[in-house]
């Protein structure tokens, strides 16, 4: 894997064994892990509108990009422990979308390949 | 932002235009689908042990990967629309980290930084 | 416990039995399941604005009330693991709201009880 | 209606209408307060073994139950926006859960109904 994401991996390799934390680390349990941040992301949203959420101050934005690193963090753990290269499988995932939503019938709307 | 991921980046706003789905990727719906996507991968964990997580089948493995990507996709479309950059808000996070978790304190425990 | 949910509960209790799925419903599993079935739930919302949120089809009303069950099921199988009267505990948690949000410094805004 | 919990629908209708919140309850915004309480719950157990989240200790088991009834109390006021009978939904989609799930089939795995 000669990922542009590897010295993240890497680091968070070395961060995790130092704190002999690679015992917590199942995916599964990060799997949870993922989930719960990804939801602490979102209460920064859940009260705005949608223009709110285009217009936040400075200090919410820092506060969102953690609340982003933090999934961030915990996706690529994860992947590690899987084997996943992560950017491999968002190039193939968008071929995939592509796919799932041609350009005419999803055009203008959100609705679901399933229902296109 | 020469963020590795830029391309990626471009890719999705490429696919979104062409689609007329921006107005629908206000920061608000993206960390929506964000916590969305985050269950659904966690779907293929909830009934499994911790030590079946670690022993996928290819075909769960590829299952999760897809999952892994779309949490992907959407935590770069919503740092894209919000101006952060994802990669630099990590190796940020790192350093966070490595202060409210100092290794002595945190060796073997998974107990919170607010509780150590 | 004479709560009103009981019966409900009973019935979990004797489903989950009967197809021996007990081995399955430990307490981290059900908070697995709770959170996937509440992005089950939060998935019709996703792509909504707040306006068609509150006029749904009848059908996708069905659909929604389908998913408030599901987790409403795991939230009643959670509780029962842990011997929570989930009744007592929302009565609970009511007064506990009402101490953080007082009327008059709560009134009009969304700000979160830690920044009133 | 006669549900067993209109009390507390009641009860939480006059709660919101005191602060003035109806403004932010759209059934949108309670979806994503329903995913984000859900994780907050979750968190207690993502580093838990299935064994110890069985043994919470008596403070925890508080914390947790503070949790569910953060979910239940979302919940509620959803349907209640949303019209839907919450227990009525419970019992109809045990109905639909039976189907899915025949005692035979189902017995001692935690295949999905699609996969049966």
């Amino acid at each position: 894997m000669d990922s542009p994401l590897q010295p993240l991996v890497d680091a968070l390799r070395v961060f995790a064994a130092a704190r002999d934390w690679e015992q917590f680390h199942t995916p599964k349990n990060l799997a949870c892990a993922l989930s719960v941040e990804s939801a602490e992301l979102l209460e920064h949203f859940q009260w705005l509108t949608e223009a709110q959420s285009q217009a936040l101050s400075p200090d919410k934005k820092d506060e969102v990009a953690a609340e982003a690193a933090d999934v961030f963090l915990y996706l690529l753990q994860l992947c590690d422990k899987l084997g996943i290269d992560l950017v491999a499988a968002a190039q193939a995932k968008m071929l995939v979308n592509a796919q799932k939503y041609p350009v005419d019938a999803a055009r203008g709307t959100a609705t679901k390949y399933t229902e296109l």
